[in-house]
């Protein structure tokens, strides 16, 4: 039970599950199943997971309902980003997008319905089980990284504007459910949040700079996705800032600024560790690295 | 206090002052306070705090973030339906639609921001003054008057299966959010919300036949939105089912069915009272009436 509980996909699984019950019409049934699954690298599930881990994870249901709640806004957020009046993006992790395959209107439902699923889910932790304080802690955490003035709403909305504030942008676009990710792992263990938003920071810049660079210098083949975007649309990016070689060191930069801002608590090695790991992912095969 | 708290009007300018605090970009700012103000005849809301009313408003923070919710996911529901892959709407409760004045990008966005708010408010009623296991239950029976596969959005997507079902089609695109309106009014103030389905049910589903009388015989100039709508795009409705008459007699029916169906509670009568009234504006100048 606690290994299930722990387990982002098996919450995702039954999110999913009752959302596209037997009165769920079909075609929004299925794209509701591909849009989540099979999964990406779930880089902010496990972001999450892995912060309310090395504080005890003393509410294995409350921090996996979060860690799900915040891939399911995610998701979301792939689908409405790749409609034809934003990115208009015709393939999204190795697949036609979810527009591409089943039309524009079950798109616009489907990021609306995987919204709507992510806090009825985190409303379903049994009470029992769970502090209330911690929920609504939880569930305002998760509001703020994906709605408005400072979430991931704000942050496309910025591409709309004549003038775009680009830390803003990139703070609210992607550093944002970073940072509701690794604060609501700590808000689901009980602690306070405030000290793990420099490590969601962070992690999401680092992120941001990977991406720019894997649009540099990658492949739609090697990563299921259209590249040069940046470049075709005239969008910022480090790459264009910075040159490839200034982006990997800022990439570099940012890891490290995560890494020592992790703050004492009782599994602070192991998630180092843990983020380190995960953080090799963001090097793409055959970029050069600064000396160690 | 107590008096703003009761006011769903109050909270709805809380949540939209908060989402377009200082860090919002201006176009999105500008259009969540279009899509939310001035309001409609916020006939959701009303009926979601007559109910929590009617059995003692025990819990008037919460009475009022939940009739906020309803209000604000109505909202969002009409900015992403009247997008040009939906109904491709250009006014709205007179005036241009969201995405004619802002823009389609900033339409999707509106309407996802508007859905994080709403779950957002209700996860903000101060947990000094909340039961716990209230704002649980209010939260998952918004969800399910959203989401899928019961809720509005579930409705839409029905419109887009080869083979619609009706009665589905209907119970969730409109009379699912009548349901949440009942049934969290009554669980806002802690009692249980099954025997108020029926009129959240009852109602929605005059809602949506005074609807489709005032779509056969109405103008733009006098509701402020396009007319003759279901029969150019060929759309089911209680007009081209039963003929005008017959659809008078069944709003009737239906305003009927949901007086009756109101449980004993301390407020009956004042709620019957306040049903009865909202009821009339169902009925168009000039329709005829059966004798009563």
């Amino acid at each position: 039970m606690t290994i299930k509980a722990l387990d982002c996909e098996y919450t995702l699984n039954t999110v999913i599950r009752d959302a596209t019950g037997r009165d769920c019409p079909k075609l929004l049934a299925d794209a509701l199943n591909y849009a989540v699954f099979p999964g990406g690298a779930r880089v902010r599930p496990r972001l999450c997971l892995a912060v309310a881990l090395a504080n005890g994870n003393t509410n294995p249901l409350l921090s996996a309902a979060a860690a799900a709640a915040v891939e399911l806004l995610h998701c979301a957020s792939l689908v409405h980003d790749d409609l034809p009046c934003f990115d208009d993006a015709t393939s999204r992790r190795g697949k036609p997008s979810v527009h591409a395959a089943f039309g524009e209107r079950i798109a616009v439902l489907t990021g609306d319905a995987l919204i709507v699923a992510a806090f009825q889910s985190l409303a379903s932790v049994p009470i029992a089980s769970t502090q209330p304080e911690r929920l609504a802690a939880v569930t305002q955490i998760v509001a703020r990284g994906v709605g408005a003035p400072h979430g991931i709403c704000a942050g496309q909305a910025w591409e709309c504007e004549p003038n775009i504030d680009l830390k803003r942008y990139h703070q609210s676009k992607t550093g944002a459910l970073f940072v509701a990710s690794t604060c609501a792992g700590a808000a689901a263990a009980g602690v306070d949040s405030a000290p793990w938003e420099l490590l969601g920071a962070s992690i999401g810049e680092a992120y941001q700079v990977a991406d720019d660079i894997l649009d540099a210098i990658s492949s739609p083949e090697l990563i299921g996705k259209p590249t040069g975007v940046d470049a075709r649309l005239g969008r910022p990016s480090a790459v264009a800032e910075l040159g490839l070689d200034g982006a990997v060191k800022r990439l570099e930069a940012c890891i490290d600024a995560g890494l020592s801002s992790i703050p004492n608590c009782s599994g602070r090695e192991a998630l180092l560790a843990i983020v380190e790991h995960q953080s090799e992912r963001f090097f793409p095969p055959g970029v050069k690295r600064s000396a160690a």
